[in-house]
């Protein structure tokens, strides 16, 4: 892998190590090791593993790569320069880096001559030869190196001499790239540009090919992607950054943004044309071991990123996507989307039907009759934008279409707690008792639970599961709860989504009340109705063909 | 007002009106009204309300505004050109907005060609003369117009002859400003600064003081704030976003982000300086009339802007915050927070202990037990990042601070839910019953709710009121639920997060468990508990005062 094609930019992910630092983020070694293999996948070239002397686990990470490499990208280990007064082959942050036995290694300097006196507490003439003989060091053992150039602009704008001198000592010790590091974030793209033109001037050796210069930002200013946009333009051909733009404080350059703006937008070649087309799904498949919820909003990759909910934007966009949308959704793996709301027009509600299989006729009474039925449930604290299998048991309501697969006559949940010896409650104990009635008759079960939400599901199973076997193979896969009103606190009403699943599908709904289990009770009843109504047009789509 | 101070930016905000289209948001006109007050208080000098025309919630908020003006800030009224075919005084939509009796109007216009023709159906020296009669028609009603030239640099790139001849109508006919729409945000920094030039080449009126131009941008590419600054850099004197960057799809240009990145570093005028340490309060104000969790990652204003985490960052902030702080915290009225979780070290736990106001000694064997405990706990799903609260009581129970207010014996709740006649279930009921013992005394109390957890807290206040009659000036101000394993469904682990309230302060606690009404019961308790040790030191200090 060398960087000679000159329209290439290499990707260098870093949501493993840098990403992981961000508020509320917390990756087990195997939910690393499955993030490596589907950044591989997609053909980042460049993976940031961890820093092999910082963590047991990252130690680990390495070790289970060696077993099983990944089939084309490079991973790499990252580590500080050796620390003041001592040498390189002593010192064990040096020693651990090596066991990772990567091709490659990252090793970040101090280019700010104040964190060289304040937080090394050594002195600038050290810090220079910490830099050179930890790249010295480990080309003596094989490795290629990356060197980061930690705060490179707050230090070149404070010190610049010293600043090149931290980079020339690097590239004279045999780092192939020189990444500069907005460290903290606050540069703006205009600075940019103008700092690593004058970088170039002052180090003729970055004209050529060798070495190469990167770039790593951070958002603190609202503009990492277009700084590392700006770097770019002014020559600089690796890029640093994460899935979802994880990352401490306000989060690294997002890799999701970057690559389809680079690719699409620049002409430039980052991974794979014919693997674009992942990036969507990459994304939210590490949004979903970060055990974070998606963001949305995000650019190319959010859920609402090509969502319609305007009257105008949505009729335009019918008549010709490219009047509102800047790229084909399909282009990342993402989707069109229709939004249903409070403000939804007629044209929203026939668009929506269309992709739920429903040809519907602006003049069918039904279509006043549904948005009236929305704008009722909305006011009572409803949401159809996320659940839209509510919505569509909503419409084929009004169209007469909803098939009942029971009737509900009541329910009950008694919980018990009382606290152990320990200094946690143990055994939490719920019991459901539900009556409903199918086709008739009266059914009436009982179940048990760790919690009450559980007890009511798994009763209302068991009375159903006699009727509809099916039922077995669905699963609740989320369940998200919203408190309305914040102001009125626990009396506050709740609005509950349920995700669930049937092996192939995922659906969403929704339930409201001032009573969190009824409202769970609501959503996951129409789950399961929903459930059974997409295995009932299955069952007559296969007889009838 | 006139835009003649040259070191001036004016800041149009447009969250009422763009804002308000993203997914999931719905102001109401008490909400539109108190957030548009804020923003005159903040020193925001236009104001973009609404468009009259198209709903009723928008016409009644320009009447209240009538009845009750702004102080400072002049607020707009929004609305596109006349319909093709008709003339301006004949447009029932220009009769609309000439009754929201602003001083000042915006026009959005079309300059994309392939908009006239396919979104409009009409001709392009129609909608050229639909621009002038609109503007000309609303200057000789006394009004100043604001002219937004919709997908503006689209237009420009497939047609710029036609896009020019669009913008050379609106100056002729009257416009003060001439606003260049980045409606799809497709547009990249690059070309934003490369097209203005242009068009400044062009159009030498723009090489004056009058008319002058804005910039009005969208994050699908991920650059919304990078792209308005870069037309301020190419001597744009207008800038429209919206707080929080709200908006349709990936939202509009952050008003957040784009008001102190111009202010604090390219030195321009936005606000009042004194009224930028407002920019956090008001932010947070918006999201929660917006209904909607703020985004902690928020640059500058988010929760975890200034939050540290990573041992080394800690302490080299501890030494000196520039080392990590892009600008300081308390200048946009947000905080510096020393993160705990799973990778604390020591250092964060002694320097979140402070801002409690404990001294602890790193030799103190309490540091590590600390440490150990938050390890395990973590390991169970508490999350001590948002529950600062918890985490206060867990280091004070280790320091042998933790004052006992009563012991929990056991609870039961009891919900029973009989649906009614009409479609929806009615009159939630649920019945708790709690023993706890105060002072080696025991009491057993019950009380019903609407819902179980309502039911609970009330049961708990009315058995501790009599011992700690300050609990009647408690609220819970906030309820949030997480499942933890999302694939276990309805029997994963909840995590409760709580927040509470005596009037003065607010406060956060947690609680974990397979049963929600356990892990609710958990933070409730911690949230109570909290408050009375808060009251109990304010005793304190009141009487060793």
């Amino acid at each position: 892998m060398s960087p000679n094609t000159s329209n290439q930019i290499w990707i260098y992910d870093t949501t493993l190590r840098d990403g992981a630092q961000r508020e509320g983020l917390c990756l087990s070694l195997e939910d690393k090791l499955r993030i490596a293999r589907q950044l591989d996948e997609l053909g980042v070239p460049f993976i940031e593993g961890g820093w092999p002397g910082a963590n047991p686990k990252d130690v680990q990470f390495f070790w289970k790569l060696q077993e099983q490499p990944l089939t084309k990208a490079e991973v790499t280990a990252f580590c500080s320069t050796r620390r003041p007064g001592t040498t390189a082959a002593e010192d064990s942050l040096l020693q651990a880096i090596l066991a990772a036995g990567t091709h490659w290694v990252t090793i970040f300097g101090k280019s700010w001559d104040l964190h060289v006196i304040e937080s090394l507490k050594t002195s600038l003439e050290e810090n220079l030869a910490m830099i050179r003989d930890t790249i010295e060091y480990l080309r003596s053992q094989g490795r290629r190196v990356i060197y980061d150039a930690e705060h490179w602009f707050d230090g070149y704008k404070h010190n610049p001499e010293y600043a090149l001198q931290t980079l020339k000592t690097a590239i004279d010790a045999g780092a192939e790239w020189l990444v500069f590091c907005d460290t903290n974030g606050g540069t703006l793209p205009s600075e940019i540009s103008t700092i690593i033109g004058e970088v170039v001037e002052a180090l003729p050796e970055l004209k050529g090919d060798f070495p190469q210069m990167g770039i790593h930002t951070h958002n603190d200013s609202d503009t990492a992607v277009a700084n590392a946009l700006a770097a770019v333009l002014a020559g600089v051909k690796m890029v640093q950054g994460t899935m979802n733009g994880y990352g401490e404080r306000c989060g690294n350059a997002n890799l999701c943004s970057l690559i389809p703006n680079l690719q699409l937008k620049l002409g430039f070649d980052c991974i794979p044309a014919e693997n674009l087309g992942q990036l969507t799904q990459v994304s939210r498949f590490v949004s979903e071991l970060a055990n974070l919820a998606p963001d949305e909003h995000a650019p190319f990759v959010g859920l609402s990123a090509f969502a319609h909910k305007g009257g105008i934007h949505v009729s335009a966009v019918e008549k010709n996507p490219a009047t509102y949308e800047h790229i084909q959704p399909e282009e990342v793996g993402n989707r069109r989307r229709i939004v249903i709301s409070d403000q939804a027009g007629l044209s929203n509600v026939l668009a929506k039907a269309r992709t739920f299989g429903i040809e519907l006729d602006k003049q069918n009474p039904a279509c006043r009759q549904i948005l009236e039925r929305l704008k009722v449930l909305e006011n009572q604290g409803y949401q159809f934008e996320a659940a839209e299998a509510s919505f569509e048991l909503l419409m084929r309501e009004a169209l007469g279409q909803r098939q009942k697969f029971y009737e509900l006559k009541g329910f009950q949940v008694h919980c018990d707690i009382v606290p152990c010896d320990s200094d946690s409650i143990c055994v939490p104990y719920a019991l459901a008792t539900i009556k409903v009635s199918v086709n008739g008759k009266d059914i009436l079960e009982a179940a048990e639970g760790s919690g009450p939400v559980a007890a009511l599901d798994a009763a209302l199973r068991k009375a159903l599961t006699n009727f509809y076997p099916v039922i077995a193979d669905f699963e609740l896969t989320d369940y998200k709860v919203r408190i309305l009103d914040g102001n009125t606190g626990t009396a506050a009403k709740t609005r509950v989504l349920v995700e669930s699943s049937n092996g192939l599908q995922r659906w969403t709904t929704v339930g409201v009340s001032t009573n969190i289990l009824e409202a769970s009770y609501q959503a996951v009843v129409e789950g399961l109705e929903y459930g059974l109504t997409l295995h009932s047009s299955a069952k007559a789509a296969l007889s009838s063909s």
